[in-house]
């Protein structure tokens, strides 16, 4: 098995009611990456430019996180992101973002990450995620997450982009807009009508609602952290322990796609207990496994 | 073992997206002890006005509810409330209210009552509750419900409630309201250093959250109804489902707490799929059981 995330290394400066962490490293598929690296090596494709601060084999020293995929553009600058959080952790503002290096092509996956079984797409243009995609030689299970934006301004292609993978990942506003329905467990099941095998929606605080097109469905409370200091990052860490669980695991019945959101959501509490990736570089994968009992224990009766 | 409610009984008009319900049955002991019934003999005390067009005994008939603490006064009047939704359940306008027999001094306990183990006070005025709660001898386990008026208007009435109770339960935005803390697992802890063993915090459509003194959690998901005609009555008739779990089990150790909040958090969603007391009149206990075991399989991993 082999497990390939396609996304973005981006420069973020973030503030929130508990702090202020400027030009930390961040993007969709730093985290992804570092969070899915717990479960099983990951292949990353992604683009930066010549001014990115960061060594990246430094950033996943001692973790199996294959950088061959990572273009380091000359003539390029890196993504930059500046973002806010309130009280109500759940909302954030964009105070100021350069795309930079996002608005050109999509990177080209390496010939040796051609043959990759489990694959996620990090938001970005549904197209070029279909662009990515299409690099790919018949993958086993693929992932994409979306947004607002897209489904508003690029239904057609995100509609394309649905008939070519397995599993979707939105949160419920965003799932609510693109199923033109309020009730989540029939948007799911809209969405499923358009073309997906299974749709996850994120409720942030609330936890995530899994739905499939057998009628299968699985409703996980979030993790009960009562440390928040940065959201920044936690979908992409819950779709990365969910796809590195996935990969491990080495299938996606509805048993196995089940305890990959339970370690997803783990996995995402611990990201946002701190800035950045310190939440995730502070810990090993026998605290995750610790939480994931704890999440069974205050979920069961 | 024994079961009493102390709450109201309505004369309700209700509109929702869905359809409208014109002067139907409600009421917070009405609701209540509908779904209490399903699980144990129910002892209601609550007051009419001369004017309700409702038989209580008709509208119980075949359900072990006493009404031997219904009051029925001859120059009062009926609490009545107009209420409606919009496509969002979750909030509901109060378009008119007429308190009448609400205003009252509270019903006296009838004599056969005042021995009960198990009371549910459902939403009053905190002093009110209290009156109440000392007409009881000994009871063994106290559930309370309360909303954001008497927090913000009779903080100190509410907070002598907490220390003679063993259970409140309240909204999240209450919740948030009543600790002054936006994380609900620490306003939980916060609320319990008021006074109560238990609370237990309702999230709507995301669910609810159980905390006690000794520091044991639960988290359910809300049951995955794709069916939303009529939320009036949620909270009550969990209260009821809760309760009447729990008397009949004749414990509230806290693998008993957290089966009665998955079984009030099925009963809700029984009463929420059509208006007034119709979800909860047209089905039986074993409807209930299969909905159990539903919500223990979408929710378990």
């Amino acid at each position: 098995m082999s497990l390939l995330v396609t996304g973005s290394i981006a420069i973020d400066t973030i503030k929130t009611p508990y702090g202020f962490s400027e030009n930390c490293i961040g993007g969709s598929a730093v985290y992804f990456s570092m969070a899915a690296s717990f479960f099983y090596p990951v292949r990353l494709v992604g683009a930066v430019g010549s001014d990115c601060p960061f060594d990246m084999a430094k950033i996943f020293a001692g973790r199996s996180v294959d950088l061959a995929g990572l273009e380091v553009r000359k003539n390029s600058k890196t993504f930059r992101w500046i973002g806010s959080y309130r009280e109500n952790m759940d909302e954030r503002t964009t105070d100021y973002i350069e795309l930079n290096v996002l608005e050109e092509a999509p990177p080209d996956v390496p010939a040796e990450f051609k043959y990759s079984n489990f694959v996620f797409l990090a938001n970005t243009a549904p197209n070029l995620q279909l662009k990515l995609l299409n690099q790919i030689d018949n993958p086993v299970f693929v992932a994409a997450d979306t947004m607002d934006f897209w489904i508003e301004g690029q239904l057609e292609d995100l509609k394309k982009l649905l008939k070519k993978i397995n599993c979707l990942m939105l949160n419920e506003d965003e799932a609510r807009l693109l199923a033109k329905e309020h009730n989540l467990i029939k948007a799911a099941d809209k969405i499923l009508g358009i073309g997906t095998d299974v749709v996850i929606i994120k409720k942030g605080e609330s936890g995530s609602l899994m739905c499939n097109s057998n009628g299968d469905r699985f409703i996980l409370p979030a993790y009960p952290a009562t440390v928040v200091k940065d959201p920044t990052g936690a979908g992409d860490s819950f779709a990365g322990g969910f796809m590195g669980y996935l990969a491990q695991a080495g299938k996606a019945d509805f048993a196995s796609l089940k305890t990959a959101v339970a370690y997803g959501t783990v996995v995402a509490a611990f990201t946002i207990a701190d800035f950045s990736l310190n939440g995730l570089s502070s810990i090993d994968k026998t605290n995750i496994d610790n939480r994931l009992e704890t999440l069974r224990e205050v979920t069961s009766f």
